[in-house]
């Protein structure tokens, strides 16, 4: 069985992070399924999906990490050709990739006491985003 | 509901970056599916594959943060156990992951509109790679 | 075909890398699916599932870069928040993603012949953590 449902999510850019638990664990309960996977994914190619201990100094600690890792400050031959200046917002999130799946049990996530679903917005604006929330399971 | 199948993909290594979405596209077309995920897979420790802006610059500037990240001329234990000089192949391969899940809908992937399914080759040569495709869905 | 299993895996953290390749190709043959995919998990947010060739000198460069990448020894804001000195093992485990999905075909992992799945745990103590490993097939 299949279900497919779309999640809004503002973000403010930046490696914005942003717990979706809760929205991804309504989307298994309407889908009626009680076990499988569910695949979060981020349509566009600069954020990702990953899962953390969301809480508000380790999320700090995450995004200076990704500013260490590709500065948002760095030159880019994509921002110098396009003008956009979001380089290093492309090349966090080919790094870290799209989407995430996580299982499912009873119609629960399987997910560590600490650990959330989260998106993390790299773009250098503020952007509605839309995450795909697939179920595969019975 | 399972198809699979496989695409061949001639790279030059040292992270080569080929764009295989339309060959994805094509595998859920064959499988008759909707709805469901295609999950898109190297074989193989030097390679990965992920999403990106499919564009020539931007391309340059993610192998050049490949670069960063572990260089080709780093030294390795690997490579120098196993004369293969290929130590940060496996490195960055590990680190991006092997494959890249994708969901669709109505038979289309669900991708940006400058989000492209790319192949990552990391090697230190030019390879005759195999991705497989597999689509669950209904 | 939906079928889960948990796998326990004794680790002695800071990048402990696990060859878990063998115990995930038993549940496909217990789930009784032929073709499909297989979905590797750890819950818990300081811990990772990849592919690597796994033989001892890369698995040592692979953590040794892990060390590069986010230091031991760095300084945390969730660290000096929380007091378990593992911020690092956060920063590594949200970067590389909590699983790994593999395709499997005539009840065999698609895998490179250098190519194994692997729990690495990035915590900064031993640990008995419990893969859950969910095969989608038929």
């Amino acid at each position: 069985m299949v279900h497919g449902e779309r999640i809004s999510v503002s973000t403010k850019g930046f490696s914005d992070i942003k717990d979706v638990t809760g929205p991804v664990q309504m989307v298994i309960k309407n889908s009626g399924a009680h076990n499988g996977l569910v695949h979060v994914f981020v349509a566009g190619s600069t954020a990702s999906v990953s899962t953390i201990e969301f809480e508000p100094a380790l999320v700090e600690d995450m995004r200076e990490q990704l500013e260490d890792f590709a500065s948002s400050k760095m030159r880019s031959r994509h921002s110098e050709t396009w003008g956009d200046d979001n380089g290093f917002s492309h090349i966090r999130a080919t790094f870290m990739g799209p989407g995430v799946t996580v299982p499912f049990q009873d119609g629960k996530l399987i997910l560590g006491t600490w650990q959330q679903i989260v998106l993390l917005d790299h773009d250098n604006r503020p952007r509605a985003r839309e995450l795909f929330v697939q179920v595969i399971g019975e």
